[in-house]
């Protein structure tokens, strides 16, 4: 059975997994870039964006198992773009260019169904109104047998985690406080007790909590 | 100058400090032993309470730093006690006995004002309605030029980071979600810029995060 997953996902201290605030110029808010600074000097983001260069370490080995193994991911309509209500801009086809570094069907959950856009370098968007389980149905279907990455935001994380949809997690606790925006963690309380977690730091600052889910007894 | 140090101060990964539901069998309400079994099993707690054995490790490195150096406490008044409002019961004492942890004086903060009780073994607890700033200045005045520790619960360090009277700061956060309680890091938007903030985890599954206040340039 291919594994759920979910990667490179960063909060605050606070437990924030974006700012307030989202708009074009924003895509995370009044957080910037803070959230994912670490994730930015990696090699593994360099190589996304088709660059040389980026640091090895621990940050590294983190952000590179983002991709392989992954035959589709899932998405919450706000890390698709910042256009809330009907689509009032149908041009509008992510924050990621013409050739998004997805490269594999990806499923935005959006309560306002639009055509699909098949886009260059294998990356298609899908938009369906679903939920969590049927989305992973959907998901499942288009990724070939592979795993299903859930791409964000924290809503579309915590709404999967409530369902108890997600096999492995890694999220990177970032040490700054944003004070505002959307929670991760809020509504899971006992968490823990459905996985085993792991935590490693890196000099960079970051925390790296890797949750398993427990195997059901 | 003598500083204001904060150590062993343990919150869940969603911030918060204590449970919800506090009472004389549960002093961190629903949270139970979560936040603390980490620092429960080092050398320096089991010393704290005359008993030999313990961990050695980073936990123990970590927690052994909360004595030394130390002239006073000052703690809030949920962390002496359960009871709220005026004293019900002014034969409570706090949770320690006769012979508490402490060995210094310990400035209770309090709207109900109540004669010092004398402990064994060096404890004093003086009670005092005041502000950040003020009770700071009474506990120096305890001290005998050494440092002054906040001792907690959440709220009372959190009123001190906000009133940037905290030079060091030691934050244990441990792995459990806790979804209810009291939060550590609300209305503390952008406190790493007045911090330099180191991370390392422990094999015990909880990552050790120490605050420096940055020099004022």
């Amino acid at each position: 059975m291919s594994l759920v997953r979910v990667h490179n996902f960063s909060v605050s201290l606070d437990g924030f997994g974006t700012g307030e605030g989202q708009r074009f110029e924003a895509p995370f808010g009044h957080a910037g870039h803070k959230l994912h600074d670490w994730f930015f000097a990696t090699r593994a983001f360099h190589a996304m964006q088709g660059q040389p260069g980026g640091s090895m370490g621990i940050d590294d080995a983190f952000a590179s198992q983002w991709g392989p193994g992954i035959g589709a991911e899932i998405m919450g309509r706000n890390k698709f773009g910042y256009q809330r209500g009907p689509w009032a801009d149908e041009e509008w086809q992510g924050w990621w260019g013409d050739n998004p570094p997805f490269h594999t069907p990806v499923l935005v959950l959006t309560h306002h169904v639009r055509p699909a856009l098949q886009m260059k370098g294998g990356t298609t968007f899908h938009f369906a109104d679903e939920s969590p389980a049927g989305a992973l149905e959907l998901a499942r279907g288009l990724a070939g047998g592979l795993d299903v990455r859930i791409g964000g935001g924290p809503s579309t994380v915590r709404q999967f985690l409530a369902a108890d949809l997600i096999d492995q997690m890694h999220v990177a606790v970032v040490p700054v406080v944003l004070g505002r925006g959307e929670r991760l963690w809020d509504e899971l309380e006992d968490l823990e007790q459905r996985f085993s977690i792991e935590a490693v730091s890196s000099p960079s600052g970051v925390t790296h909590l890797t949750f398993t889910r427990r195997p059901v007894e």
